[in-house]
């Protein structure tokens, strides 16, 4: 079996492929969108999604050219909610991924055309008739990724952000933001994965579990590394929350509290998966990766 | 049968009952987001597309209730693309509808969310499982309209118009862009409601050259509205092409020739439904109020 390094490497290049396949050439009318829609979604990035993605699908032996298309899908959604979320109107920032943000690259609306095409093309690309899924698992996947993207999902969470700055939150009310804002896609990602190939009921429900627990370590582990980590290391503005007075897990609980936190998420996250055996070796070690990164 | 009036009437009736319908409950969190999209969406517009949507549906006798679902996915990816194309960085609208624009009711992040998850909601009701729909054919039908939408539909459209701004367009050039920004969507409202009801590839076709022919004699009819109209009878800002120094069929042809070019459109349109005969009776109807429509 491949070291968990080299498949994170395999999976990324897969999917750097299959985004560069799925997004419209250069050369194609209005070129300058297409143009900045491969600026904001290619050459950069973790690629957790599609990595939670594969690695809910490799649980099941789904095919791989069917992941690529799930995991792209949802990569695609991830990456036109950075777009407008750096847009001056929301978080206003100018730096992501270690570049200049896509309004500044480009200029604001085409920016805000670069994501609605971009969360255009994540619903292309799943209803492709290329696709080796039973069509009734692709209308339930269709509307999995509809909703977890959504005004009940991250859009949601994107305006429960907003309403929230400058306001003290409450844990509870910090947990729902992020079970909405990160948190949908990240469970859209795994569960998406598995329906890939055939999951049953009962593993869907264990694996979303799973995945809302990830989704929070992961929200926790963000909010550390903002506090403690540089703009260089993060590839974006670090000390963002506190410049716009955000509530986070560091500011509600204080640092010691947050590494905790994240270690009882982390806790949680592998019991999750305890079920599927040695067969979930992947989503474990992702978890353990989400959890120790740095960046 | 109905009088075109009253079947204007009802279906406009049912289209708002089932907005409002698939629409989360202001109660439902985030609220604020929620009631915002209902703004954008409810109480407004001609939906012309629901009726495009119905009126070829009504060509093959198509399920209401299942037209009513296609009907509203289009209507919502309308009302996304207006709150969006209002935006300040976009043509910066104040009115719309005879209302305020969202952001003005609500504010520029809240409009942008909006936009975002109107775009979500169009996906979620196309790929609904209560749909009586073969899943094979919900899939091509979920493509149809991520194509439309998309880059190479009505954002690429949108992208086409905010580089065209300040530029003297030939004429091809112009209805290239049109194609894109609202033909696309007009086409899929008309293939959509043919989807309903199981057409064959050949009437799929002939509706599709119809509707191409009825997209441009829509924008059309709007440039040489935006000219002779007033803001108060077009319930949006009057004369803006003009101010904004943009193509139109009327800066490149004249008055005169715009209305000729308009009638040789509603000539093909109903030459293009010459095979369904009677049946197509609201198509036709649709394509006379298009063209003589004054708001």
């Amino acid at each position: 079996m491949m070291t968990f390094s080299n498949w994170v490497t395999s999976i990324q290049q897969r999917t750097e492929a299959a985004l560069n396949q799925a997004l419209p050439a250069v050369n194609i009318i209005p070129s300058r969108l297409h143009e900045a829609m491969r600026y904001a979604s290619l050459g950069g990035g973790k690629r957790i999604r599609p990595l939670l993605c594969h690695a809910a699908g490799d649980l099941f032996s789904a095919e791989l050219n069917t992941l690529d298309a799930a995991a792209i899908a949802v990569e695609f959604i991830h990456a036109y909610s950075l777009v407008h979320d750096d847009l001056p109107c929301m978080d206003d920032d100018v730096l992501r991924r270690g570049k200049p943000t896509c309004h500044i690259a480009f200029d604001e609306a085409t920016a805000m055309l670069v994501g609605d095409a971009l969360q255009s093309l994540a619903f292309q690309v799943i209803s492709s008739s290329a696709l080796d899924i039973d069509p009734m698992r692709q209308v339930t996947m269709l509307h999995l990724l509809a909703t977890a993207s959504g005004s009940r999902g991250m859009a949601g969470g994107q305006a429960i952000d907003i309403a929230s700055t400058n306001q003290q939150l409450s844990l509870a009310e910090l947990e729902l933001m992020h079970i909405h804002k990160t948190g949908a896609l990240i469970r859209a990602s795994v569960i998406l994965g598995a329906h890939c190939a055939n999951a049953k009921p009962n593993e869907l429900e264990q694996l979303s579990h799973f995945a809302t627990r990830l989704g929070l370590l992961f929200q926790v582990v963000d909010d550390i590394l903002d506090m403690e980590s540089d703009t260089a290391t993060l590839g974006k503005t670090a000390g963002k929350d506190a410049t716009q007075n955000k509530s986070t897990y560091v500011t509600l609980l204080g640092l010691g509290q947050a590494k905790s936190l994240a270690q009882s998420l982390l806790l949680e996250s592998h019991q999750a998966l305890s079920s599927f055996g040695d067969n979930a070796q992947r989503l474990h070690e992702l978890a353990d990766f989400i959890a120790k990164r740095n960046f």
